[in-house]
């Protein structure tokens, strides 16, 4: 893509993916309904509603003695209140008495309340005169050491909301409302083609000047932890009418399409003439302003996206972050996600300086070393065509297009690798 | 736990955990043989190997020329090097020629360096004055924009090791070295065992006093998601027989055991009881130094652990966080954890002071807020018993032992939620 000066029109990742999310169409997810069993790290395609209070009744949070509080005012250690035991609660069972006035009933953690009783004295705070009176030596306010009804979840409100990745605390929250079952949204499926004259799968044995495939495995690895179904489509040879077949194949079973590898630019432009000429939009943009990551097309036939991927395993992973991951999340049904608003990051010391291009968003690997004085973060400065390099290092540094790079010393953010 | 005064014996959450780690004794955990496309998450049970170089020839990082890097010495824009055109090396085929001196070839990214080429000079670089000459505007030092032979992996160099979590990039490591199946452990199996009068399925309804298992649930979550395998073992009565017959049968299939449930000193004396009786070393603690968390018990019973847990659910998730995830990671033989350096977190200023008793190390969640002047941790403070305050929730701030609280300002770091 150049403009009208033939310079070639190169925009910063953040426009290029903007580009994209906007030019996506909306449209229906389909749902399936799963066992809670089976929820962990899905997106829920409903709202999840109480359809009765949690807790039912109100609990004790402590072992102690159900009083009213009123019973108690200005009770201290030297000017103790006094009660009459007048019976026990016992875990699971109704509290089937009626707390009277100047009274006291015995009740363990998580025991029901009796009727009349609005506050519970913990153990340590009552000291028995004789088998029938206590001496209650604190005062408790109305409400101490109880959970409330409809407290923790109250009948008709929504626990959790459609778009929500379920996590094991939402789990746990389902079950306690009763909630077995849950409608949750299908996951994307992401057809990764491979390309290029010397790829063959890991399988083979590589001829001279051959080399076996790492990107769709890495990509596969990616897209199944952030919550995708990867289908690896096969190799193909940097051909036209193969690659075009096999991306137009792939947009029959597939929410996004990535073609893998091709660092040069003939294959590039090829890749970029057949997102192109298949339908509209098209291509949005061809290479973006992000080391490493610069060779990166993409753009939308008729409604689906598709990018050509660098073909550097440091890049297509730097690109992953930035452009696959939030478009999965988008694809996915979920909503404005937690890793919106912030990524799992680790703070450290950059350990050398790093330089940079001013203009350009740099992602600098670095390897964690806990030293006597802290974490300290080394940048493996070393060619982006190694997948080695990403096994040996933790996380990315990310140097912004306004910057020329950072100096030694400075408390950077680390991006951890997932 | 009682001391010869008669005190409660309670110790620091370290403390605990090092008393567990030091008396498990050391065992073969058993393996398998995975598919590499199963492998994500999983622990390696043996070192990878390369067999051969990868990449197994030279090739060119860039598209451009091969050249002699001595050919090229001293030129510039102003000083052009001349060079004779002498054929093309294509992608996935041997460059089958010599490059003579005074010579260069065509190479695309990725291609074969040809015999007697030892740097390449980028296209840009480069100028046509005929079909057969090449002006040579810069100077290549010898391996400029070329990876040698085994410079991503030497054959019989160590690629991963044995005891690595495999992560995306681990997999596409092992598919550029030709190794498609890997020996991973198998994972460690978990035994949740629900206790208490009160507790029902989610399937169930509640009647009046009882209340639906949410700690099981939100475990096997935990569980699950931290790669190991959780069997729900059914819920039990706060009695000595049933739970301990529980215990034992779970001992026979499981690398772990969990009770959860019994918030009541009643209940934990009862499991604690258990854990000694069953057999040596039995109970190695009694109430730990944390909130939540304080009534955290564990012991190991011939050779396996077992755990009572606390019955809050917010104490649950910090008790796994720092209890049950170590110890996972021991059992699945993953080798020193990159978690074990850092825990995937954020900085944000606290929205609120938070107040904390000296001597216990205090773990508040809070909810995250992006702000127009960054990211704020406001505190939730509310009873530990509530299952959904864990899910408005997305991390805790640690207080230490050492500290009697934190001002609203300070720069802290939110331990993320799994």
């Amino acid at each position: 893509m150049k403009d009208m000066l033939g310079r070639e029109n190169i925009i910063t990742a953040e426009k290029a993916l903007d580009l994209v999310l906007q030019g996506l169409p909306e449209r229906a997810i389909p749902v399936a309904v799963l066992e809670l069993d089976e929820a962990l790290g899905r997106i829920l395609a409903a709202d999840i509603v109480a359809a009765e209070d949690l807790p039912p009744f109100a609990r004790s949070t402590v072992d102690g003695f159900a009083v009213k509080a009123a019973d108690t005012f200005g009770a201290s250690d030297t000017m103790p209140a006094y009660l009459d035991l007048d019976g026990e609660v016992f875990m699971g069972q109704a509290a089937d008495m009626v707390l009277h006035k100047g009274c006291a009933v015995k009740i363990p953690t998580g025991g029901m309340l009796p009727e009349g009783a609005d506050a519970v004295v913990m153990l340590e705070h009552v000291q028995a005169v004789d088998t029938v009176m206590l001496e209650i030596m604190k005062t408790a306010g109305p409400g101490a050491n109880v959970i409330q009804p409809g407290e923790d979840a109250m009948k008709g409100s929504t626990v959790l909301k459609k778009g929500h990745w379920m996590r094991p605390q939402d789990i746990g929250a389902c079950a306690g409302i009763g909630v077995t079952n849950i409608t949750a949204f299908e996951k994307p499926v992401v057809s990764i083609i491979s390309t290029g004259d010397e790829i063959i799968p890991p399988t083979s044995t590589p001829n001279v000047g051959q080399i076996r495939d790492v990107n769709s495995y890495l990509l596969k690895g990616l897209i199944t932890g952030a919550g995708g179904k990867a289908l690896r489509k096969g190799i193909f040879r940097d051909d036209y009418d193969q690659i075009r077949t096999a991306v137009e194949e792939s947009m029959k079973d597939s929410d996004l399409v990535l073609v893998s590898g091709g660092t040069s630019v003939g294959t590039k432009d090829l890749i970029a003439g057949i997102i192109s000429d298949i339908g509209s939009p098209g291509l949005l943009f061809h290479g973006i302003s992000l080391k490493p990551g610069k060779p990166l097309i993409g753009g939308i036939i008729k409604g689906i996206p598709v990018f050509g991927l660098p073909g550097h395993p440091a890049a297509v992973s730097i690109c992953f972050e930035l452009f696959i991951l939030p478009l999965l999340q988008r694809l996915s049904g979920r909503d404005e996600p937690a890793a919106g608003i912030y990524k799992p990051a680790v703070f450290a010391r950059l350990a050398k300086n790093i330089a940079s291009t001013q203009g350009r968003e740099e992602h600098v690997r670095v390897q964690l070393e806990k030293r006597e004085d802290g974490l300290w973060a080394v940048p493996v400065i070393s060619k982006s065509g190694l997948i080695t390099t990403m096994v040996k290092t933790d996380g990315t540094v990310v140097i912004p297009l306004s910057q020329n790079g950072i100096e030694q010393g400075t408390l950077v953010e680390v991006r951890l690798f997932r």
